[in-house]
């Protein structure tokens, strides 16, 4: 081992991607790509398969104390199909490994895999293996969702073309405000256990963190419409990161425009309560689990009154940058914040 | 969630698994084959796709005070390589996630993915993507992998027929005796740091618990001689364990050979030294990733002066059994023991 010692901070999550993925060599004609968006793809002779994994890390990703297992489980499905969605794919197989420790019982083991069914039933996906451990810590999860997209039908992160409309299929900035909501209810009742958790004005935003969707209908519908996004990812890190990665692989700037940006009353409501911007935490919360694509001005013309999707800008030349346009017409360049894990 | 607690430990790992099983439902016609075997089994048009997944944590499957991260990186491949070997299949494409603590460095990193390049390189797979996180406690390996093999080529645990002929492909019980000759040069330099390890005399089980490799080329011989087993699974749990996975799902029994099973007389001599008996971790160890397989008497004799393989015993009807057969011809039931990880 080389004697020199950097420290993993330095590089973070995408620096230390990016590092692993330098060395990596492509061998196999069926792998048409690899590391670099948000599913791997496949050649399966007639359609394309799509891989994408995810771990999930107890007191890293979430906290036992408020998020029930079952709700735990169905996130853990919903955010690889969601990942499969990001590429215009629909879903057909996961695969959920746990690690966990003897304190857990078999019951809350049961709790955790009807969540896991339950959304494998909603999104009409077959559970096909894992592998079950046990772990000297705290419980972990790794999902990895197999699905399928036809060849001409494919999205990726890399393909958007200037003039395209950037849109959403959703509401942003939810579940950040859900997960501080969470916390400071924890950190009230780890203070005093005699205080209930006040969380009735915050159903909305503690849905958007505990019960997330992959947004499988939204991709059904613009199947039905025949269109196929320019491009597409789904919108885990926050707006500005997710933003930053179209662009970077596509190679274009973007304008989005802050008033554009979907944010429903209820979580800027509850920005209020803990002093949060709710455009901040659209920005650089996470966990929304909406998709973020580019469809040409035709594409968009077409679907634009008949689907609920939510133009919030334009795809322009690569040398313009990403830039947020405030509604006084101030351009800002966008910086990435997304979740910092390490 | 139930009001009753029942403990981990009293189901165990398959105990876990039938469970999760039982309200498993498949919903996709693409799925051939979900939970129950070395890997799950997908149609794609013109062969079948083969995912399996393993867990690899820090404590439980490996001790970071003995085993080099490269070897780690290696072994992590090779042993979901195994499993696509196991279905007579061949890996094309991994997914390697990891959960490592703030206290590694990049260059701990770079070490773990060396390894993992090089079984690439040497298995000729593709490394397509992962996650990367931070973990609270030590360092989470979760690898999937995914391989192809020809629709009539495909071998399952459970189509073993009665007469066939039970087979290895190579040594057991090295790996586990390997595994001991660590631990126990691990105490003994806990106990006094001066101590230097005394690992020359056990090279051989030591490179069978640190260097696994999968029988990729047992699986291309038995290709190139046109036969296909017809029935297989690696050996990961000890040989006890899974001939018993073979038997129950082909509704069979079998014989087994006390002195037919292949040990290696340096696995014997390691043995000696640290009072354990070879045979014992043979049926009972682990971690060899041989390839237990049962051919036809005629696919037997085919193979068997220009193939390297071991037989052991003989498929028997259901009603008999597994017996382990010693030496004056006695007659033992084979029971489970494999890794008991709760």
């Amino acid at each position: 081992m080389s004697e020199s010692r950097t420290e993993i901070g330095t590089l973070g999550e995408f620096g230390l991607i990016d590092r692993i993925n330098d060395h990596n060599q492509i061998k196999n004609e069926s792998t048409i790509k690899g590391i670099g968006d948000d599913a791997a793809v496949i050649d399966c002779s007639d359609h394309y398969q799509l891989v994408s994994t995810d771990f999930l890390v107890e007191g890293i990703h979430f906290d036992l104390s408020y998020v029930p297992l079952k709700h735990l489980g169905y996130k853990a499905i919903a955010v690889n199909v969601s990942d499969i969605a990001a590429m215009n794919g629909v879903a057909t197989q996961v695969t959920v490994s746990i690690a966990v420790s003897n304190r857990m019982s078999v019951e809350a083991i049961d709790e955790l895999y009807n969540g896991v069914q339950l959304a494998c039933e909603n999104y009409k996906v077959d559970l096909i293996g894992g592998d079950t451990t046990s772990s000297l810590s705290g419980l972990i999860i790794s999902v990895t969702a197999i699905g399928k997209v036809d060849k001409d039908k494919i999205a990726y992160r890399s393909t958007a073309n200037v003039g395209d409309v950037l849109c959403l299929s959703g509401d942003l900035g939810g579940a950040y405000m859900g997960l501080q909501i969470l916390e400071r209810e924890k950190e009230v009742f780890m203070s005093d256990q005699k205080m209930q958790p006040q969380l009735e004005d915050h159903d909305y935003v503690i849905h958007r963190q505990l019960k997330p969707e992959a947004r499988m209908d939204f991709i059904h519908e613009l199947a039905e419409k025949g269109v196929v996004p320019t491009a597409m990812i789904d919108v885990s890190d926050g707006l500005a990161s997710e933003v930053l990665h179209l662009c970077k692989e596509s190679k274009v700037g973007c304008k989005i425009f802050d008033e554009q940006i979907p944010i429903e009353n209820a979580t800027k409501l509850s920005g209020m309560e803990i002093n949060l911007d709710a455009t901040t935490a659209a920005m650089n919360g996470g966990e929304d689990y909406e998709l973020l694509l580019t469809l040409t001005q035709d594409d968009f013309e077409k679907v634009r009154k008949e689907l609920d999707i939510l133009p919030i800008g334009i795809i322009s030349e690569e040398k313009e940058g990403a830039q947020f346009i405030s509604p006084s017409g101030k351009s800002h360049k966008i910086l990435a914040q997304g979740w910092k894990h390490f």
